[in-house]
């Protein structure tokens, strides 16, 4: 969070302007990463109700996680008027995110042809879940049915178990970043003048089908599907998950050293000398026979203190943290990557920095998440609206 | 896989010169996004061993899927003659990519300070595990160490068992989308003049801290750590898998409407009058009826045949893919999502398809992976290293 202020660097998407047009978590996510770059954001949201994400438990740190730093302003897109109100902000805008149903954007007249009339140059990106142009197009882009479909729950899971959810809602996640990438790579050619404007489509099952790499390199190479991981690595021992005291630790003893200096950090020699662990294939050959040796020993110590000892063993080791432990963590606690951002006459919003450095260039969380509709009004006069029009806007639910 | 040459289009990232000096996952990710986006790769590889990747099972399968079109350099960069071929190559590049181990960089002559000598126009982009101020930066950047202590693992799993591994190698992947989202924003900002060149660190910790996003925003309004999802949605029902004959099948049936259609689709109406299920609430407080109920209905289809029902009652419904089965999908068929790239005396590389659309732009997936060194000759030729001085270095163990 150092800004251009305090440091004298420029945000890199400084002087950018992005409509955005998504809720819930792939398109708003892209655009508070555009926010953190530096772009100034207008986030159009339903009259009355909002992004739906505005009411997903727990309200209203679910949206706030993923909202700072974008002005509000509500418009029914279903009124003439407000969409006329959405192509004047398109009009003068670089960039629109937006991640409507298929079809949706043509009844509010904000399709890319009906944009670009009005600005030729603007960068259009379009998520959605599977594409105008898929057998799919009607499924809703839901991030289970993309973890489903795409190969990510079977790969997540215990060997003999069932393919599950992973934890992170991968699917929004991923086409948001390549929302992100291609907005970016679009704004670069742009400003070399090698196109005018740019309609891009991010559709979220082929991202997270692309996201399967060398899982699906296991697959073209063998024709097997990549298994469930489990909790230990298929072809490295000991690599993976043990329980101690208090909670649970990884464990990663990739090389044979590693594992020697393992198994001195537990004060177990005789387990470096036997020779079913000897080489790496035997320890993989013989992982039951090692993990029955190694779990009692782990299972004594506290997390803490475990980690500690592999460590200052230089195996590398760590605690699971869950998503409240991990901000009591030293280096998380160091880079001050939980922030607060102060709201005035509402409870301060709880946020995530963002993760990247730059050494001349800045990013910036800017401003707390709004509460629904809070820009409206500024938004508007900014693009000439007298105060009466929106007054009549108002009365008749075009804004509120 | 749309080129230049066949639509007119132009990439994104043509004319931009790129050095990679990263291996396995991470930085080669992001390394080819940039290649799929029009750059110019030169991928530097250890003399004699090459990237890690290219041993790691299935050979080659496993390096091909992360690799295309970048062309393979060898070189020693403990040799100051090594070194002095990648500062040449570095003198010329608008990127550099590294994720070498923290000080390594120094060692090899390559820092920033170094490089800015000679080039202080270069986007320099530095893929740590940790960065180098923090307390863990001797710990290896390993995407398990990565999932486990960002709370990733502790999110994903069955609510009764242990954290699990998450399907994707979500630590390397997030680090690599945001080192290209870096150099796209660095990139954009010189272009624009408001930099001359640029440092970014992307460590990876932090960045999958990032993406924690709502499922923080949990913890952030319930002081409780977000739960291992299994199967099912927490506030949502019936919303996850359900074994069928042959697989397993995802439903989500995520409003009232859509339950009833449920209902209709496997010919069970007097589920939808039954009390205990007439509202959300109500199916989610009596989950285990529910499932009870729905369980050995879903049990006596084909995985086919329940998902084309539902989604004829307009229910979204998708199968669980593995990683073979995937590349059977209608979608991806008709996307042509998994790729063939034919390589010259050697078995086909398979690779899949950069998942996003331009219209104006094009991406190009370019030639397919190189062998070990496959390019030294051509490249150091490109610097202006006459044949007799590649011989001579090597003669010495210098490239290979």
């Amino acid at each position: 969070m150092r800004t251009e202020e305090s440091t004298g660097g420029r945000l890199p998407l400084s002087g950018v302007t992005v409509v955005d047009l998504t809720q819930v978590v792939a398109g708003p996510f892209a655009t508070m990463t555009l926010a953190d770059l530096g772009a100034d954001v207008v986030k159009i949201e339903a009259v009355g109700r909002g992004d739906r994400s505005r009411s997903i438990q727990p309200v209203p740190e679910y949206f706030d996680t993923i909202n700072r730093n974008k002005r509000s302003v509500t418009l029914n897109l279903k009124d003439e008027r407000g969409q006329q109100v959405a192509l004047d902000l398109l009009a003068d805008a670089d960039v629109f995110v937006e991640s409507t149903k298929p079809g949706r954007i043509d009844r509010y007249g904000l399709d890319y042809e009906t944009v670009r009339e009005v600005n030729p140059d603007i960068v259009y990106c379009t998520i959605t879940g599977f594409g105008t142009d898929s057998p799919y197009q009607d499924l809703p882009a839901w991030d289970m049915l993309i973890q489903g479909m795409s190969g990510i729950m079977s790969m997540t899971g215990e060997p003999d178990r069932t393919p599950l959810w992973s934890g992170l809602p991968s699917g929004d996640l991923i086409a948001g970043s390549y929302a992100v990438q291609s907005v970016l790579a679009a704004l670069y050619a742009r400003e070399r003048g090698d196109i005018e404007g740019e309609w891009v489509e991010v559709p979220m099952f082929d991202a997270a089908v692309s996201w399967l790499t060398s899982r699906a390199g296991y697959t073209f190479g063998t024709d097997e599907p990549f298994p469930r991981h489990g909790t230990h690595h298929p072809s490295i021992a000991p690599f993976g998950l043990f329980d101690a005291v208090d909670g649970t630790v990884v464990v990663a003893a990739g090389t044979g050293s590693l594992w020697e200096a393992l198994c001195a950090a537990v004060d177990r020699p005789d387990l470096a000398e036997d020779d079913r662990f000897a080489t790496m294939d035997d320890r993989v050959e013989n992982r039951t026979e090692l993990l029955a040796a190694l779990e009692p020993v782990f299972a004594d110590y506290e997390v803490a203190e475990l980690v500690a000892r592999l460590r200052e063993h230089d195996v590398p080791a760590g605690p699971i943290h869950d998503t409240a432990s991990v901000w009591e963590d030293e280096h998380v606690r160091e880079r001050n990557l939980r922030r607060t951002m102060e709201r005035e006459g509402r409870p301060d919003a709880e946020v995530i920095d963002h993760p990247v450095h730059f050494t001349n260039l800045v990013t910036d969380l800017g401003t707390p998440p709004e509460e629904l509709g809070e820009s409206t009004d500024d938004v508007l006069s900014d693009l000439g609206y007298d105060p009466e029009t929106v007054d009549d806007l108002r009365r008749d639910g075009v804004v509120d």
